[in-house]
């Protein structure tokens, strides 16, 4: 048998032949990525149903130098999880490692295996009275081995952080097949290094995530939604510190968003309410609190009509309902829809200090305007967390597909300006194979020797997802 | 000139003569540890001012393959930061490095040096009307380079997470002498490996921490505190629930006391009041709002009320004043000065999921009192984080030396019962010199290997803090 009979015949013999695909039809979902921008090609698609079946895929890979793409819901923005166009590359999906492996109630931890979906892991929680605070758009399809894997962002980072922070352990396999077994439960544990972190937002470079040991909080069961406008992003800066210093934790969200985005949502989904018409710039603010029947609603409209008396917001409305509220929210997470209906545009996930937000927008406004005439700004984030979705559109006579011709020209002035700025040129969505050149770019050559001294100590055979995440190793 | 001429020629030219102390009455304070269980002796200890400073040292260590120990407020429990008896090491201590180098309150965040002192992190949080939540008994001795080089825990734990959540950028002085200014203040950056993780925790093996971007908070503008008698530690984690299901953020601190416990804090300083006579456990309860009239005393009782209701609780007390609030709370931190006055002890700092700690505690006083008999238990520690400070003592009527001798004795039992239950034998102290024998019989052979990979990318002449954290390689 040549090498590739033997690689497969190992395939099958470790997850059963069913669980082996190879025919075009039944491999193509694997090959492309959910926004369509990246086609690659495999040797197979295996599906393991453990983790030893993990553990046996890699070491069949591992024997034969193959290279190995770890996948879970395929939604990722960058490409991740896709394989390259050379057919080497076999592709792990594990979807079929979807089961709650233990629940602690006691201890606020759930135990869950990686191809679980995320509204999964949520419900899991709900069902034990806890609450997973994890949520972003594609939460019904993709898995928690994936939002592990590129340390996912999504509406809640404000209050609880990003993935990281909720994750208390895991189990890795490793790229020589064999199986770390860090599902720890702990608080704290300060027993050598900490060698999760290693694997968390290293989107399958360094080993395939299996299982993790999930942090869990106490419900929320009273909230205010509201909605404040301000004449610009400086007072918006000024109202979130207002805020936190009332509302403390309760502050779970405070949303940007400008004039032309509101418009927009609206446009596509006219039924949604213009809450505050003829100002620039809002700010969606979400509040919340564990107890019932607490005064978070008096204490986010004490503090807005503080605000409002210090000149802080120009106008402020508090969603007076539940129905009231879910419209702010669908007027927030509609937009990338209503972009998506208004053809192409430049996207960019970027993140500042959020006390170099104002300067840096006034900054990139400035640059772009003169580089691109007519411009649209479709400025909108999670400013709490000084992450903004900066994108672009042409203007309105001009064909998209034109427009989009000038979209590394854009790049390059939002980027120069971010590092500039002290920010980051991915908050939230990852590097995969989009911003590998961009990453190149702007990471510290130190940076980018240290990634690769951690990739050979990890991954000498560099098997695991290559072509993902770092870039070309530097001259040194 | 020979290598140690040029090395003190080297290190003299980098931070200044007058900062390289050699004499035996100059370096003494350098070389044993704050509780005086290790002695070591140093080529030298040097002073730097500065990062370049701190850089020149480690290339001249480098250049000679000279041991490197960096050394903070020499508070650390475990011997991390205390040179071995070879006397081949130079000492690098940090306290020169002690600015303030930025406050950026719309960013909630504050960028020191590692040589400053944690009060004076505090009082810089304050300054700038925020908060820094990372709090312990050396606070006003102790580094923020120590508290980020061992990943410190303290008391806020169960609230805001240990050092490693508090911190958002780093700099650091690598193996090579070379610099990375990691020092961004960023809530969300997912480009590539998240490279502090490395650093913080590895108790200088990896790198020399020389400043870090920290999180700042909303301060507490009310509290509550209470005392809670409960029959026993099942029911205190059956409350410790109840109360974050209620409280939710709010809950900061939930202490477990043991009676004994108690009457040793009384003993010894017998102006403390008694609160609950009579009941074999309690919990001493902290909560508190970032809002100034918050319901969190009102909040705090009711759920107490409940608990009484529910048989979780077998009395309680909410104090009315500040100086009761502060006599509670001098009621579990003179445990550690009562005990060191009733003389030596055997300490552990161990944790555990915390819904497995009802059936550690259990089991352990099974056999310990079956090993040794007479035995008394002082336990005490941040139940809500599964953090206990489990320690023992011997019985009245034998001499604390002759007790101290079946120390191995008690340690096996109490690490093997911790790892049989899923435990840490380090939860917030680290492993220094003091465990890393422990380390080496506790820890899976991978993960010592992962560890030793990691340490070899990084410092592959291993001159950074030799002898500590990591075991003996093993052989696979």
């Amino acid at each position: 048998m040549d090498d590739r009979a033997t690689l497969e015949a190992r395939l099958a013999a470790a997850v059963g032949p069913a669980h082996v695909l190879t025919a075009d039809g039944d491999t193509e979902p694997y090959l492309t990525d959910w926004r369509g921008r990246f086609h690659g090609r495999a040797r197979a698609v295996v599906r393991p149903a453990s983790t030893e079946e993990v553990a046996a895929v890699v070491r069949a890979c591992a024997a034969t130098a193959t290279p190995l793409v770890a996948q879970g819901g395929n939604t990722g923005h960058c490409g991740g999880a896709t394989p390259d166009a050379s057919g080497d590359a076999v592709v792990l999906a594990l979807g079929r490692m979807n089961r709650v492996r233990a629940v602690d109630r006691a201890n606020a931890t759930l135990t869950v295996e990686a191809g679980m979906t995320l509204a999964a892991v949520q419900q899991a929680a709900r069902d034990a009275g806890l609450f997973f605070p994890l949520s972003l758009a594609a939460e019904g399809s993709c898995c928690i081995g994936g939002n592990i894997s590129t340390n996912a962002g999504g509406t809640a980072v404000l209050r609880y952080g990003n993935t990281r922070e909720l994750v208390l352990g895991l189990e890795v396999v490793l790229a020589d097949g064999s199986v770390w077994n860090g599902l720890r439960g702990l608080r704290k544990d300060n027993t050598g290094y900490d060698l999760k972190q290693l694997f968390i937002g290293a989107e399958g470079t360094l080993g395939i995530v299996t299982a993790a040991v999930l942090k869990l909080f106490a419900p929320a069961r009273s909230r205010c939604t509201a909605f404040a406008a301000v004449v610009d992003v400086d007072h918006a800066v000024h109202l979130l510190h207002a805020l936190k210093q009332t509302l403390g934790d309760r502050l779970v969200g405070f949303e940007l968003m400008s004039r032309l985005t509101v418009e927009l949502s609206r446009k596509h989904l006219p039924s949604l309410p213009d809450p505050l018409p003829g100002h620039p710039w809002y700010a969606l603010i979400e509040a919340n609190d564990s107890a019932a029947d607490s005064a978070v609603g008096a204490l986010t409209e004490a503090a807005l009509a503080a605000a409002l008396e210090d000149g802080i917001v120009a106008d402020a409305a508090v969603a007076r309902s539940e129905q009231q509220a879910a419209d702010l929210w669908t007027l927030r997470e509609n937009v990338a829809e209503a972009q998506k209906r208004e053809g192409p545009n430049i996207k960019h996930d970027i993140s500042l200090p959020v006390s170099a937000v104002p300067a840096y927008l006034a900054a990139a406004a400035d640059r772009l305007a003169a580089a691109l005439p007519g411009v649209r700004f479709v400025t909108f984030g999670h400013l709490g967390d000084g992450n903004l979705h900066y994108n672009l559109s042409g203007p309105e006579d001009v064909a998209a597909e034109t427009f989009m011709r000038q979209a590394p020209l854009a790049n390059r002035i939002v980027h120069d300006l971010v590092a500039a700025h002290g920010g980051s040129i991915s908050a939230e969505h990852g590097i995969g194979q989009l911003k590998r050149g961009e990453l190149a770019r702007y990471k510290d050559p130190l940076e980018i020797e240290l990634m690769w001294r951690v990739k050979r100590a990890l991954d000498p055979q560099g098997i695991l997802n290559p072509g993902k995440v770092l870039p070309e190793p530097p001259q040194r």
